[in-house]
């Protein structure tokens, strides 16, 4: 069986990453899903952009188990093998540590919906999952990240299909979507966002969020059943 | 009848704004009028900017209506043309969610006049349309966006000559001017402008706005009928 | 009698702006002295960077009168012309609209020494000059401006060799030197130094100047008569 | 004997740093150790880095002797040669002025963990040595700012394998390292790590400091024994 199909695409979203500036030196990731044969493409850990190919993109199960590859795959491997196993819709999964998303996951705070760059993507704030109860982190804390993230989700009663984009607290984040191409844009997006959200608490501290219509507006225009943005 | 040279003059508009910074992916759009036609060239929807070309530029009416062209216009069509119907002078429009002056209007604030770059271009605080009602933009919403910006003017006194840009609350910039080429100069104008005033506020909290002679001299230097800057 | 040197080390030096990011469009402008012939080869106004040639630099004499060329000096050209007249050990000018060091002139503030970054170049804070009285400025603008600058020197009993860089208050910075490339390095560093100086306050707000000890040691490392830095 | 090894790692580190954005000018130098020789290449004083050849890096011995070169080393080199002479497991010695890190030494405030991207290479916060007194500055002062750094380890029980990276109070940044491109790459996480912390606590000012499990888990991860990151 050959994985070269999600190899290439693996290759080409990491490749992203430098060029759209969400990355120094090694740090992100992203891996691209075949979800008919059940496993995941990512990048070798510690590997240097520059240095990639798509041939050393390593096969990995929606358990973690290397399938294919003589590298040892991210560090993060466990987390994506957990949303995958989960959420049987997404195809691409990125994680990076970008300025200005970084400092709101240390933070420790969900990123405010404050304007229409907000919700073209999301309707609601940007959740900033809790850092992990101690044991968690001493446990298998990759894994326990996947599952971090889900609860996040559903402690505010969100499904992964209607936000693709999370912070982990004090940590990163961490984005996803149909394809690794749609998981690379949303990292984008989410870094873009969490710049705004911080320039705009600065001109004025008492700033309110959107308000509703607004944020209906956005969101459907660009993809509600009428939404007419796009070809 | 031939389109073509509204469709490069757009075309040509539109390239500068990722090379000046101004979008990230598709986040902006450009018009350009041919005004004895009746009709202006616009970016089509969601295409990439690396994937345009001169003939994808869809040709409009002043009344929102497709003359010619397959794709789908801009989401933002219908604020274009009701700007190119009411305001006879303009050949072109752009709009951006760059990242400064998106802050701002996000804030709801008009950006304060604090020195001569402003001055240079504007001789009033930059004006933030307040966000629609409800009711507006639920209705016909890009087109609602329009009169909200004319409205925004009037209240200050202020015709779309005298001032060649505007903050949407909530949103994002418009701007505009007798070329396009001159409205994404106004627009990388108002994104300096809007850095420089976030970051004059932070050095300085209680900082006062310019004074009238200052405002007065440098944009008199440039636009005055003895103007002397230029050739 | 032939200007061409000047002229070229003019061309090289305005060029030299945008490459280090200290202007937008045409919002600055070099000069370069043949102090002999008691002229100065400066930018023409308005014309785009990437227009620029050596042939394009207008020669204009110390009292602002242009001596030759075809095109429109600088409309700040009677400032350089103050200067070069006043003050003999200079051979070049440079006047931006950098965005840090505008910030701090539209906050009509000095920018504080607080660090070795500052004191590697100048041993006291950056003076800001006020703004003008109206007067001044309803009269001979740019020409005044010279004055201001010279004035607000006077009044820190500061020599022109001592400090090659200030702020026009509500306006943006001038620097000055020896030469050209060197009043081009000023600029670069008084951005970076106005940079440092507002993340500093923002880091701590209540952050002391600067010692006088670490003062003298890093300026006399650079330029006291026992210097040792460089070849 | 040659050192034309030492020379071409310097060359090389030295390279790295203009194109991470490290510095302006020649505001940095990078130095690489030839242990069993006894001796380090530095660059040299003053010379733009677009001028450097791996011939022109100036041979040193630790007591900060030149051994070969015709070139004055660097203003810095004592710092460099004290550091050598007391940590014997060193290779490379980086010193930059790099915005974010020069402000947080401006402050004179240590940078405090708030996330993992610190964690994943400090367990502690990076420590910023206070100003030297006034006898040590007036006296040999690069020598005496190696003893500085030395100092504030020694105050925080922390050696110099534990800590790669410092802030020298009121000055800029030193990082070191088994080689000169991993005290390179120390320099560019530690810029980054200091500009996130400032936006952290721009985002929320009464941020608390990551918690020790995260702080373990993460450097653990890249540094323990049973470390998972890399090849």
């Amino acid at each position: 069986m050959s994985y070269q199909h999600i190899q290439e695409a693996a290759y080409e979203a990491n490749m992203q990453l430098p060029k759209l500036g969400l990355v120094l030196f090694t740090f992100g990731n992203v891996s691209a899903a075949d979800r008919a044969a059940g496993v995941f493409a990512i990048k070798p850990s510690g590997v240097p952009y520059e240095e990639l190919t798509p041939a050393k993109m390593v096969i990995v199960d929606f358990d973690g188990k290397t399938v294919e590859g003589n590298l040892r795959p991210s560090s993060d491997t466990l987390t994506h093998a957990v949303l995958y196993k989960h959420w049987e819709n997404i195809g691409g999964i990125v994680h990076t540590h970008s300025t200005y998303a970084t400092a709101w996951a240390q933070s420790q705070r969900d990123i405010p919906i404050y304007g229409t760059t907000h919700a073209d993507h999301n309707t609601v704030d940007i959740p900033c999952a809790p850092p992990m109860d101690d044991v968690m982190i001493q446990g298998d804390y990759e894994y326990q990240t996947g599952f971090q993230i889900m609860n996040a989700l559903k402690e505010r009663n969100l499904s992964y299909e209607e936000i693709e984009m999370i912070l982990v607290g004090n940590h990163a984040p961490f984005t996803w979507g149909k394809t690794p191409a749609k998981a690379v844009y949303n990292s984008a997006v989410l870094e873009t966002v969490a710049k705004m959200a911080l320039l705009t608490e600065q001109i004025r501290p008492d700033v309110p969020r959107l308000k509703d219509a607004l944020i209906k507006k956005h969101f459907e225009r660009k993809h509600g059943p009428n939404s007419y943005y796009g070809q």
